[in-house]
């Protein structure tokens, strides 16, 4: 017998009560696991998340999270090997192999960077600013978002086992959730073979990562507010979990990305002798064969100028012609199998659907010649290209066939042809190849509510493109509609759909309390110790330096245009200064009042400060005449100490102020400052 | 017979084809108005909204939008005399009349006000940066937000007629996203005089609102995943509606807020004879009278220290004893009504429920004496103050009585005392009383994960405190769990719910027609004209100025330092600099590199740029050697002409190079520009 796959719960890997089900390898029949979670305690799964993993991580700031999730990528990626071995019995070739073993440790990886480039080195995430909510400044708001104390349920697609799992993890992880991960069970032993490196690897804090291989039993019975269920598969199955009574009462999160009809259009610009045309085929047709068509992104409807689809039918089904179907580890196959017999036949049914208004002009869905030995025991197909004859029939825009299938259908104008895209009623992504941006627009505009990417392919990005079917970290992922209503990734936006968003009310010192960082109003303190001279251990939010006054003069002024050549009237022809709207006189210039003010406030001996590497939101809001005294307010307001580096980052609050105490203008400081004493 | 309330459908109003139900008078019993949808075509409203409304609304730009939403709300606070009058039937007194009135209408002028300021004057909404997703720079990606084309669905509440859907309509037609109203129907009458005057404003484009005065009927099955439907209300009903079938079937977007047991806590740090002792006691008897009680966010459970629930008690109940019961019209009255018998008797019947673990110490659920003639047929109530005796008990954090009821929970410790806010299953608003900023930090950070607001509230900003009570349309509002899971307002957080976000990928030329926003690598403009000659009506995307190259000498370096002060060392001290772990010796300063960089674009004469009103993102990526010589490119980025002003503001994109093409730094230069030609 094979191995029975096993789950990781609760600190320790479980094997099930009974010998549980067989899973077949997609190539040949032969048996590759069985898989049962029989007698396994989901509930103790749950309560293990919240007291455990959840606790474990949110211990730990964004940058520590990102750290282990780098080490953590780096060292799959250092054994991905056994994982690209194991992967063949999917059906798949190394190229759909690397969609999804690379593409998910990428996404791991991807997660690490993001959250220390754009994420603080704290617990708490700030959205967006300050507002100010009544006229005295003693009452603020503030939006922070904090995470969630449950646990992220994911329940994946059998086409993606490792990408699956790996892009939901990583942004939960970074937001300090912790994850139960459910594969499907035909590709589970590939899941189940990475997260047990994942364990092996003791990375990860214990609690962050479970795993069931199997069902999931009353699971989501024992979820709460505070937990999420993250779901990638069919519509049908997404509509029946978002009404699970459970959920619904308890109020738990739900998202789901559902297969959907994508569609790529070519633009009415382009020719058939242009470049653009051949790239649109070739697109089709990797999309077509690329995981055998098994993806939830691949183009299911191809939209064509009604006077093209006889040129595009032709020149997709010559490269559909030399696509070898057979066994992934067969010399110079192109296009593997479909995960199992079952889902063979189901993508028959679907053909028979959609030969209702369409006739197949490629590809016989009964008959491949499969490259390999076995094979004939194996669940392959050949691509099939059909040819819509009703553009008013509904089957090529509401039937999916999950796997080598494509439908060319033509429309008369661009407006038909947005139109005939958003009758798939929400999807996850839409390609357009145009030459022109005009028509770019238009049309990126009048797909955009119908999906949630869209790609815009020419000659001039074809090189870099990552193609229609490829879901990037740092790109949202999801559709409305049809397409499940969910988002996944998109960097940051990723993490935060595992959080909660919350509105802080308070005095100025208690939103800095709670934000860790500096909100105009709160306490300054003036020590006797230059902030410049502190290093990232010693300095502390709120530390200040007042410098000035120094008053400018018309000299001044006239000087700093003369030097930087920045000779705009308003700053040196007082009969055309006085005229301006808003001066009514000759003003200083606004780049000469921030270089004044940084001699008021720099400290200038060697010390911890090392350098002055940016400027945020600058505003000058009051005009500098000749002869008003300048002084300038330098307040530590966030500091960001870098987890590998010596030196971490402060961003300092600064106001310039007017001898009438008017606010001449502010604006954030950043500079790099040593973590510890030098020499 | 009183008059049968209409509805506004397609265009016109609409009179129910039977007699409809009777509406009572909260006060006295008395008829005030009859309600019926019967014959009302609702699928024909969501067809108008979507052929009609939409499409005007998104012919419109955000600013646009917005001016007419300033009229509207001008004009409604003009007339508002009639709407107090007639709010008193509701049994609203006039504090909180105003709460739903001039609420309401001040979230209208709110969303017009943050519209115009943060918002481009355009109807592609910008979300995040660009992501380079290639080496070369050919292949970007950009997320926007476009307003989906179907229709927001409102379901309101009795307790706010008037806010109620104001703060729903104002966000959605910001968006670009026509809405349906539907009221409850015990307060519709007050619902309905207020969309009358809206209509007969002429303000608002035909079909971008609409009013049901009864039942929807089958409305929810004529939606689609373009639609979504906002429900105020019980957390029941929202279960009811979020797993509808035709909800889920469509993937149509569902958002609750719904009632829930939001607590105010005592801080450990607070002494009886502080004055935010009194903050606390004070805030609780204000929430339970104003509305009598019928608000979602009014405090159902005073969590207080063990040691200090006598004298919270004691307090509140002598506060509460001053609290005058009857008809609002009646002079000295301070509580009305709650909006029904029927509501009065699931009050008396939630109380019951509470008082299995908890004991009144306060008023008499079964009689008050009410103020006022008639009074006797009214839905007065006493507030009940309660205490629990027994803190594992469930019902204080289960049981909801939506009136004038609050429990008083001793707690021993803060951890306690966040567990037992977090006992309600996600709440939409708590309120924290303390002085001291570290409670403040370690409660609302426990708080946050199952909270849409926190307010902490002291005697630095009890005088312009909002209160527990209020939503404010620049804070999110809602709550995770048994709150709904929804979120609401919070500026323009709350217009993007309407609206889907995309991730766009193309060339930067494509981006930057989709966005009209230049984007880096797009295509520059070098014309004859100096754009800075160029009016905001000749100006163009991408129009550049080339400025350069200047060399930058020691003697300039020097020369900077002690005309600004600026004598940082790595400016001055070639042995300190050469030390410097990011130099290595004498570097420009940054303020001097965007000084000569002024002076290197500026078109000195007057012209249509008035002023440079800021700088943003300002970035020094390499630094700037002696002799090193210096090239700006200046490109215009973004153009946001205003409606109400003469001038427009213009982004231009500043990108400084040095002679080996290094970019030395980047930054947005925000400058002021005339919308015409002048003189």
């Amino acid at each position: 017998m094979t191995r029975l796959l096993e789950s990781y719960a609760q600190g320790r890997w479980f094997t099930a009560d009974d010998a549980g089900s067989v899973v077949t390898s997609a190539v040949d029949g032969s048996d590759v696991a069985r898989i049962s979670s029989s007698g396994l305690d989901v509930a103790g799964m749950v309560a293990h998340a919240r007291a455990v993993g959840g606790p474990a991580l949110r211990a730990l700031t964004f940058h520590e999270r990102a750290g282990l999730l780098k080490q953590l990528g780096l060292t799959l990626m250092a054994g991905k090997e056994e994982f690209y071995e194991l992967s063949t019995s999917t059906g798949a070739t190394t190229r759909d192999s690397a969609v999804d073993i690379d593409g998910g440790i990428g996404t791991v990886l991807s997660y690490a960077s993001k959250a220390r480039r754009e994420l603080p080195n704290d617990t708490v995430y700030l959205d967006g600013g300050v507002e100010q909510l009544g006229k005295k400044g003693t009452f603020l708001g503030r939006h922070i978002y904090t995470p969630r104390h449950g646990v992220a349920v994911q329940i994946n697609a059998f086409n993606f086992p490792v990408w699956g799992f790996l892009e939901k993890l990583a942004p939960a992880f970074i937001a300090g959730v912790p994850s139960i991960i459910k594969p499907a069970s035909q590709t589970a032993y590939l899941t189940e073979l990475v997260v047990r490196r994942i364990i092996e690897s003791c990375l990860l804090p214990e609690g962050s990562i479970q795993l069931i291989c199997g069902s999931t039993d009353d699971l989501l019975d024992h979820l709460d507010g505070q937990d999420s269920v993250a779901f990638t598969g069919s519509a049908a199955t997404a509509a029946l979990l978002r009404s699970h009574p459970g959920i619904v009462a308890a109020g738990t999160h739900f998202t789901a990305e559902a297969d959907s009809l994508n569609a790529s259009i070519l633009g009415p610009d382009v020719a058939v002798d242009d470049p653009e045309f051949d790239l649109f085929v070739k697109q089709l047709a990797t999309e077509m064969t690329v995981k055998a068509g098994q993806k939830c992104t691949a183009i299911r409807r191809a939209l064509v100028p009604a006077d093209r689809v006889d040129a595009v039918i032709e020149a997709t089904s010559a490269r559909l012609a030399e696509v070898v179907v057979g066994d992934p580890r067969a010399d110079g196959v192109t296009m593997g199998a479909l995960a199992s017999l079952e889902q063979r036949e189901e993508v028959r049914t679907s053909v028979r659907g959609l030969t209702k208004s369409a006739e197949i002009v490629f590809g016989d869905p009964e008959h491949v010649d499969a490259v390999g030995t076995g094979t004939e025991s194996g669940a392959f197909m050949s691509p099939i290209l059909l040819r819509a004859n009703d553009n008013d029939a509904t089957e090529p825009h509401d039937i999916e066939a999950f796997g080598p299938v494509s439908t060319v259908i033509g429309y008369t104008d661009t407006a038909d042809a947005v139109a005939l895209a958003a009758r798939g009623q929400g999807s996850l992504v839409a390609s357009l190849v145009t030459k022109d941006t005009g028509v770019a627009r238009e049309i990126v505009l009048g797909l955009a509510p119908y999906h949630g990417r869209v790609l815009v392919l020419n000659s001039e990005d074809a090189r870099e493109s990552t193609g229609h079917g490829s879901p990037l970290p740092v790109l949202v992922h999801g559709g409305p509609g049809r397409a499940g209503g969910g988002e996944e990734l998109g960097g940051i936006r990723g993490v935060l759909h595992y959080m909660q968003r919350t509105a802080v009310q308070g005095t100025p010192d208690v939103l800095t309390a709670v934000g860790n960082s500096w909100v105009t109003g709160s306490r300054r303190h003036l020590g006797d110790v230059h902030p410049f001279r502190k290093n990232m251990a010693e300095l502390r939010i709120g530390d200040t330096i007042v410098g000035g006054p120094r008053q400018v003069t018309l000299a001044d002024i006239d000087h700093f245009a003369e030097f930087t050549g920045d000779t705009f009237y308003a700053h040196t022809d007082a009969e055309a200064a006085a005229a301006n709207p808003l001066f009514g006189g000759i003003v200083a210039h606004g780049y000469l009042v921030v270089s004044l003010a940084a001699g008021l406030f720099v400290e200038p001996n060697p010390g911890p400060v090392l350098a002055n590497f940016g400027v945020d939101t600058l505003r000058f809001l009051t005009p500098v005449k000749a002869d008003d005294s300048l002084t300038v307010t330098l307040t530590a307001k966030q500091l960001t100490p870098r987890q590998s580096a010596d030196y971490g980052e402060v961003r300092w609050d600064a106001v310039v102020t007017n001898q009438n105490d008017d606010v001449v203008a502010t604006y954030d400081v950043l500079t790099l400052v040593a973590k510890e004493a030098q020499q």
